[in-house]
């Protein structure tokens, strides 16, 4: 199957083109009318670094390539627009593979309002995927950020921690799931295989009045850091208000590990971790949408302190890694 | 070198953040006033298959990968705006290797007044770059598609065709620059090695009226086809018409090709091709840019023919390749 084959099938498979779509895929490169300020960000995915084919199926690839790329718009209060999705394909990935692949990110763009506009294909050693998003807002304004948390503002956590970990410990370790509902074992899987990106509580947050906002990629600890530096803050998060994913407890005692480590330094909860004035909190909160928790403030000076409950401090892992 | 500290050397090298950019690399997501059209387009390029390291440098290579992107731009006469960019970096290229690669996007970025606005790093079996290219009109309408050509336009070629093929001819076989000057060596390497993305060309093209436009990256052949498939018309080409680059002649005596062949499937030479009214033709020229040259015609009917002197025809080879 040639390039050109593949890419029709492809765009056979793709949502509607939305509203600022004037040119969509197969061209030179796809019109858009933004209309406001926009969002943009690149993720790059490797198999073997950022997934593995035998713990995961093309489709779930293809969903958390996106997702996570969306997440970073998420993070920035932005509306979901474009992706651009280049995909590197192995040997040994077939034209059902391809198109399972593709199905993933389409049936994630389709839940987010988003509009595939654009792609390349091309051979690869392993399997490779580069997501460009493209987020809007009506003013550069409304888009949030990492840098302008100041001291006193409430440090807000959307939805729960450690459930990526605790998932990937089930994925890794098939034994851990026998003493914990089968229910449960599904939800945490799902929270490392199938994220999901905050949109809308990082739009409402936005509107709220969030200064700073970013992604839970790292883990809290990492990404505490990031907005704290960014911001020329510190950051107290206090551990006994972290709202712990269902089952993580359960998972971390059978695999012998700290639940508060996974939840703080396990990273890939896609949960949003924003500074905002402490009596804009309510109006942030999104109905039907994941809870919002105060976790911690911001303070004067630098660095980030996560203080237990027995008054001691945990300092953030190191996550200073190319992967 | 973890990432972070990497991307903190790779900021330090960037040219200066354009007058559309609010916010720049570094944060969830670069922040961008676009304030009418964006063109958009992504790009994806593999070691050993778009590329090779023993014949090109880091800088080469980085070079090349915007330019391409780029030629995308220029394609649909978009003036160049941010480009975003990931990296998958293999265990043997070194913290030299990967900067040289950044200065290479760094200089043609700055040449093009491209503004690098994010990017992502990570490891990867073999180097691997995808780059997502953003460039802008005041409209959409000033964005010239593949699918405007109308029976009776002319078909104008900028620059000359063959180069790249004939450099990449005396990369492979370094023999065959035996018997040709230093000088003209030089040039046809860089053709193929240091392509020019002709986006003052491309704006001048659409502002004088282009009706479909695309950059020859396939070659000749092929890319007229997706033209005329893309505008529902035929395209005659003129052999006879077809600027051939200087030393192109040689270079196919020597390795016993024939250089119309080559000047027609080599592919890469991006130069733009694009139907427009036979009255616009001397306005689209760019005084300083490269030679304007009608080559053809757009005709009634379907699929590219490309008329010999001895009045034959040359089918348009096959280019349908997954690379």
């Amino acid at each position: 199957m040639g390039e050109f084959e593949l890419l029709e099938k492809v765009r056979e498979r793709l949502p509607p083109v939305g509203p600022r779509v004037r040119l969509g895929s197969g061209d030179d490169a796809a019109v858009t009318v933004p209309g406001g300020a926009t969002a943009t960000s690149i993720d790059a995915l490797v198999e073997g670094i950022h997934f593995r084919r035998d713990k995961a199926t093309p489709t779930q690839i293809g969903r958390k390539a996106l997702a996570t790329a969306l997440s970073d718009l998420a993070a920035m209060g932005a509306e979901a627009g474009e992706a651009y999705v280049a995909v590197g394909i192995p040997a040994d990935l077939d034209e059902d593979g391809c198109l399972e692949l593709i199905d993933g990110i389409a049936g994630i763009a389709a839940e987010t309002g988003t509009t595939l506009a654009g792609g390349d294909v091309t051979r690869a050693p392993v399997l490779t995927l580069a997501v460009t998003v493209v987020g809007h807002a009506a003013t550069a304004e409304q888009l949030i950020g990492r840098g302008g948390a100041r001291p006193g503002d409430a440090l807000a956590l959307t939805g729960a921690l450690g459930g990526a970990a605790a998932g990937l410990l089930l994925l890794e370790r098939p034994e851990l799931a026998a003493a914990l509902p089968e229910e449960t074992v599904t939800q945490l899987r799902r929270r490392q295989l199938d994220p999901t990106p905050r949109l809308a509580a990082g739009q409402a947050l936005a509107a709220a009045g969030a200064r700073a906002m970013i992604d839970l990629s790292d883990g809290l600890g990492g990404d505490a850091t990031h907005l704290a530096e960014s911001s020329g803050v510190g950051i107290r998060v206090e551990a006994a208000a972290l709202p712990l994913a269902p089952g993580l407890a359960e998972v971390a005692a059978a695999a012998g590990r700290d639940p508060l480590e996974l939840a703080t330094s396990g990273g890939e909860d896609y949960e949003l971790l924003a500074a905002l004035p402490r009596e804009r909190l309510t109006a942030a909160a999104v109905v039907g949408g994941p809870k919002l928790t105060q976790v911690g403030e911001v303070l004067d000076g630098a660095g980030v302190e996560i203080r237990l409950p027995d008054g001691g401090t945990l300092a953030p892992a190191g996550f200073d890694q190319l992967d």
